[in-house]
């Protein structure tokens, strides 16, 4: 997608040296721009887990380039099953991370040590090119939720008019499912941008994503840059929003959506989807298949859900009036805090899911029906933890 | 109550000149305590909207000092009048402003002027000391609650254990209706602390409270500072906390009631309690009876919404790490922000009300058994807005 105009991606090779992995440092959006070169695998590591790079599809994409890059250091097969297991364990609730890592595997396990390298090279490649597609066809079985909202208000009237005298429709997300969450397009935004480009009167309603505030901090930026109308909201805001009629739909993306439709995704979104079931208003889940967890029924009770450090709950980056970042603490000393990473929300408050292959039900039969040759694949366990 | 085992209260006269009304700045705290002395009506208008004094009991007693030091400048009808009005349309949410405000004047209008000035002191000390009663006895009402909560857990275990063996009961409030929001005790946070004071193992879930961090900045600090054992959790994680059995019950405050029970309170209230009715946890609303608004049914049609400065949302104040107060901004330029501050929770969600009556049903009998008197004098009337 673009900055001012400028195609780019979340990841790329270095053009010059041919072999390191180039990302935006996502800590230090919107402020500034700030472009990392990763060249080691405890480079990749430190990147994810201090968020640097983050979204579920976009850690799973950098995860495998780590691999790659531990290859370039050591090609036996000891190492690389070592560095893959250090890879996936990196960061637990999002799939994709360890999905990108199996399937790495799948084809290194089958590869001399002397030709690993190029094979890793090439497959994450193939990773990235397949998750931009992917998240491509997303969008487009995600326009139609919208096309249809503005047609369901053409001709109608309301507070929130476009230019055209039609209303707008207001869509709210939670937290960041854009494309710096992703290789590109994003999940939850790709209906949006698509829907934005081809002349929807589109409007975001971004809710801040306490405590790192991924929606105020990148959505914003990212549908900002891209110049679509939005307007950022305490997290506190979607469900007297939803009361008032102000959002048409919620679209979020997700970080493991279980084989019976389960869906965890940043803390937060299971409040915004018992809100929109309280107000009738469509809650749809937007993912690629590789955020599938075939081997997982309940996810309530068998995702497991990331507790991170409570500084991300008592301090607050931003820009200060000089014009530099600070971080301010916004707690009194001494009292403790909290940090889950995730919820869960249940599939019955899941209007459904956009995948790559289409909209489905929020159910094992719903996916199913769009995935037969994985969901046969994975018969009933509860002991498969594990794709 | 107590800070660092000094008693106060959070609005008293100075005791030097008899007149002037000190207050705690309460946009300082937590970071430091500075007691103002304010000495006219303008600027008991400005601590109201700047949110130096917040709390529906707190500036309706505030309110009514408002009034005896408009009355120092100018006892005449009209001017009380016209003050008066002023005073009361300082912020819209919150009946209490009103209702201290009409009960200033049912007294002074029949009081010549050269005595209204003394009447109106009197009054007013009178509004402070009965919400303080009030608060004492709500803290009584819903300690039993509290006490069931930590009986029914007696003898069982959990992985939230007190230091005898039981489990502690865990009390989740957002936003700040502590003491420091009325005159003394607090409405939602009384019962905590009576609770606490008699040796129950009572922990609370401090909702951040964005925008303005009342549950962060407040709530802990008066925690904190009383010895109540807390964690400040971002407003995104109490469904999550209640999917997983982390909270026995629910308490907030409110800033109006209607007679059918509706309950409008800080923004984001709503979502709990759409949290706990999905996960079978208690949601209670504790208020002094001057919260209730006897002319209004339905909250989420009648209620209005105070709207307030999107640099609320857009900017956070904390400690710098050179111990200054700093303010950073945390959403990109350009991007626009929304700050609705309220939200309204229908009755259906509500478990009950704690008044200083007793406890009842978030409903029109339930209300009427308690104050028989007021919901006969105010019929049903779709047009009576106020008291």
């Amino acid at each position: 997608m673009k900055i001012d105009g400028i195609a780019y991606r979340s990841l790329w090779i270095d053009m010059e040296d041919g072999w390191s992995l180039r990302i935006f440092d996502q800590t230090r959006l919107p402020w500034s721009i700030e472009i990392l070169r990763l060249t080691t695998r405890d480079e990749v590591v430190q990147a994810i887990a201090s968020m640097q790079v983050r979204g579920a599809p976009l850690i799973g994409a950098v995860a495998a380039y780590g691999l790659a890059l531990s290859l370039r250091a050591d090609s036996s097969s000891e190492a690389m099953e070592r560095d893959a297991e250090m890879l996936a364990r990196t960061r637990p609730t999002a799939i994709n991370l360890r999905w990108a890592i199996e399937r790495m595997l799948t084809r290194l396990r089958n590869t001399r040590p002397s030709q690993r390298l190029a094979a890793a090279y090439e497959e994450a490649a193939l990773i990235c090119d397949e998750d931009a597609a992917q998240n491509e066809a997303i969008g487009r079985h995600g326009l139609a939720l919208i096309e249809q909202a503005a047609a369901a208000h053409a001709g109608g009237s309301g507070a929130s008019s476009g230019s055209d005298g039609h209303r707008r429709v207001n869509v709210l997300t939670h937290c960041n499912a854009g494309w710096i969450a992703t290789v590109d397009w994003g999940t939850a935004l790709a209906p949006i941008y698509m829907a934005h480009d081809s002349g929807i009167a589109v409007h975001v309603w971004v809710d801040e994503t306490r405590p790192r505030n991924q929606g105020a901090a990148l959505t914003a930026w990212e549908l900002g840059r891209h110049g679509v109308p939005h307007t950022v909201i305490p997290d506190n805001a979607g469900g007297h929003l939803m009361q008032h009629g102000e959002v048409d739909l919620v679209i979020v993306g997700t970080d493991r959506v279980t084989r019976a439709g389960d869906v965890a995704n940043k803390i937060g979104t299971y409040l915004k989807a018992l809100a929109a079931a309280d107000n009738k208003v469509p809650f749809w889940v937007a993912l690629p298949s590789t955020t599938i967890d075939w081997g997982m029924r309940d996810g309530l009770r068998e995702i497991e859900i990331e507790q991170r450090d409570a500084a991300e709950v008592t301090r607050m980056t931003g820009r200060a009036e000089d014009g530099s970042i600070a971080t301010v603490q916004v707690t009194p000393d001494g009292s403790a805090a909290a940090n889950p990473a995730f919820d869960v929300t249940p599939a019955r408050l899941v209007s459904g899911l956009i995948t790559e292959r289409g909209r489905c039900d929020a159910s094992e039969s719903g996916l199913a029906s769009l995935f037969p040759e994985r969901a046969s694949a994975f018969p009933a366990s509860p002991f498969a933890k594990y794709l």
